[in-house]
């Protein structure tokens, strides 16, 4: 089982603290300016990421300010791979200003959800990485379309598992809407995290036992209670002895 | 005198014939999304110069679509460098997916008057470029600000004039609400253009002759008659015997 | 059958010839700000329709200026009803300032298309415009579930037809996709819109005859084109002996 | 000397604790978009003032949400008008869906300090003030610009002064670079406001006794202890027999 694991939160988006979670993870996930972020926030949190030896994702999203990315565009595949080309670019830029450097890119929000089963806009988005840097990772949900895709493409790719979430039997994750679906004890999810990692394994919302094959771990930064729930799953996964560090290839 | 000489003009802002522009010009000032433009359409124009031969520039802008980039902001120095990174890095990456690549930086509208005399402004214009890539030429009026700061800096620097536009005896362009701003016979813009580009001079508007540093000669593409203008400009210098390419360092 | 009609074209977004367009048409939806155009340029546009005697439809749109609102968003009924009672309330006080008024909504683009039989959607945008003002019509599809929802709750509705639009035998519209969906010649255009207002039925794509109940023809008015065929349409209703008019209730 | 005073504070721009200002504030300045704010947030935030018996004003802005509306802006006098206008309409309309209604405009950020002297920029909210709806009150600055001019066209003005800002002998705000231009403990803010309010007289920065002119204190949400400033200047001054209430004419 895994010793060592990356721990990932969003970071940029002007909600939350982002300082307090810096000190927790490994890998932060970078607003792009098209659900949150401004140039100069942007470049500020590529820089102190980096002051830490935080690894630097872009966090892609629809261009969607007013909703925070959180609505499903029907973007046609060219539109959608110049808009994901567009915002690698300009976080890579500035993260290159500050000395930094963009090493894994993660769609955020809606195309989040659309890039596990919608293969047009998953393909737009493997294209998009690959004509920028075909060295980037995507990272995302363990089976989605778009790291199949990825992985076909030769790109890296990076799973991650959710802290704060429940699971059902199939691995999928307890809809938002359905009882399960969100964790709120610190403790508890610091425990399950720790079993995961440790295992591999994880008990799912009916009591099975489910496998969940996770390199990554995203903690929530601007729920209530986020900064508390990630600091001790921090500290629980150091005293389980496991490893924190980001992905690198 | 110069018998080799860049034409620029802008492009990708979803007004004028770009199309037509293109057979024209040797160098593209390609928007940016700030002032206008969609990452799509910013994508085409770059796979568009890059097949005919011309030059990609980032026209960067202060952010205002509403205005078009033509109202000044009173923008602090780290909000304008960030600004102007994520723009040329946006740029950047869209050509890059398209295998072409961005070689100079053009400030627009009212950031490109700034800039002449601002050295706020100017100096994170410059600070900008040179965090993004210091092999990028900056363009703009002879004499400005921010071409000073670029020397100093050691970025390469490219001066440019307008066909268009009338001169005062000083060398600095005559005013809009005057009389003699802007030319607008095809004819006489180029007899000016071909007049300036091989022998150094051209007649300011009080009847004077003076002298006028230019390596690239901006041709306007959104006003009446512009691609008009701009072929007789093209014809007359190619019949004058002057090359017409882009500027290479 | 109809002795009088309305006809209605999309203006103020800032592409094709408004000035002209004017002049043919009796009902000008003006963009609100989401999928295009500046407050000056609606504020302008209201005044100019105003002076024409043309009425004035607040053209509401989801909020996608990158995409010219033609793409659908999965926009809460919340959300979606807040984005019009917005757009309807700006556009209403620009038309206001200058002694115009708005006298009826129309949907843009992919919101028009959703809201033809995504009930939630159109319901949200009956209840924004009912909260607003519910002497404001709803113009739209004829058998579309946003008219019949508006009916329900007491607006006025307003159908309309596609000048330049192929039917298909069940009188939905042929798809963009397929032969016969897009007329290009002005007298056929003509033709068919004075056979459409003076019998109530029009030719389908496959020979039959079928009823198209329709107060108001859209006019588009940034084809290629648009202009021609908009004149040759209004010149022929009049030649028929066809009445000219906005509709009020 | 005043025995009511009006208690204000910006809300709706999605920082700060807008609930618990809400039950301290008796007028609300409610962002319009243009700075900060999403549609249903502006729609829940004047709802939730309408059932506490707040008043509701519209806080426009420069077209700026990057920027949060802090930078100047060189806009011509027609573009500010019309921004101002649609922003009115905009926020008119969504508090009026929900029962409430604007009845004053107060300027935001840059724009506030900007039409304090700047009388083309004043002059153009004037007018668009007034041609909206003259009853509808500009709040500002004693001695700005934009409320002598407001004045002169007839509209009603409400002059404000600044809970937690040190003034200069002459009434001038100590600007933000000096020592002295912000209080920070919250019982010599209450203390200061009391003072202000029942004698009409406050302490200068150089210890002179000074008069200011205010029919309302303005009350910083988004500043460390901002809820509890505003507490206890509202206790405060209730303990001091003053009565709280929105202007009304």
């Amino acid at each position: 089982m895994a010793r060592t694991i990356d721990l990932n939160a969003d970071l940029g988006e002007g909600v939350g603290d982002d300082d307090a979670m810096l000190t927790v993870v490994t890998s932060a996930n970078v607003a792009c300016g098209f659900h949150a972020g401004s140039p100069t926030i942007l470049a500020q949190t590529c820089r102190a990421a980096q002051e830490r030896g935080v690894a630097i994702g872009a966090q892609v999203s629809y261009p969607d300010r007013e909703g925070f990315g959180r609505r499903y565009m029907a973007m046609n595949p060219d539109d959608l791979r110049s808009d994901i080309v567009y915002q690698i670019g300009a976080l890579a830029a500035l993260a290159s200003s500050t000395g930094a450097r963009v090493t894994y890119v993660k769609p955020h929000g809606a195309l989040y959800n659309t890039v596990v089963g919608d293969e047009e806009q998953a393909a737009a988005i493997v294209e998009a990485v690959r004509s920028v840097n075909p060295e980037l990772a995507i990272m995302g949900l363990p089976g989605a379309v778009v790291l199949e895709l990825a992985r076909d493409a030769g790109l890296p790719i990076i799973t991650e598992a959710f802290a704060d979430r429940g699971y059902r039997a199939d691995g999928t994750l307890v809809p938002r809407s359905e009882a399960g679906a969100l964790l709120t004890d610190s403790a508890e999810i610091a425990r399950r995290v720790v079993e995961l990692v440790t295992t591999g394994t994880i008990a799912a919302v009916d009591g099975s036992t489910i496998t969940v094959d996770a390199e990554s771990i995203c903690l929530h930064g601007d729920t209530p209670g986020a900064v508390e729930h990630a600091r001790a799953t921090r500290d629980a996964l150091i005293t389980a002895g496991v490893d924190l560090a980001p992905i690198t290839r």
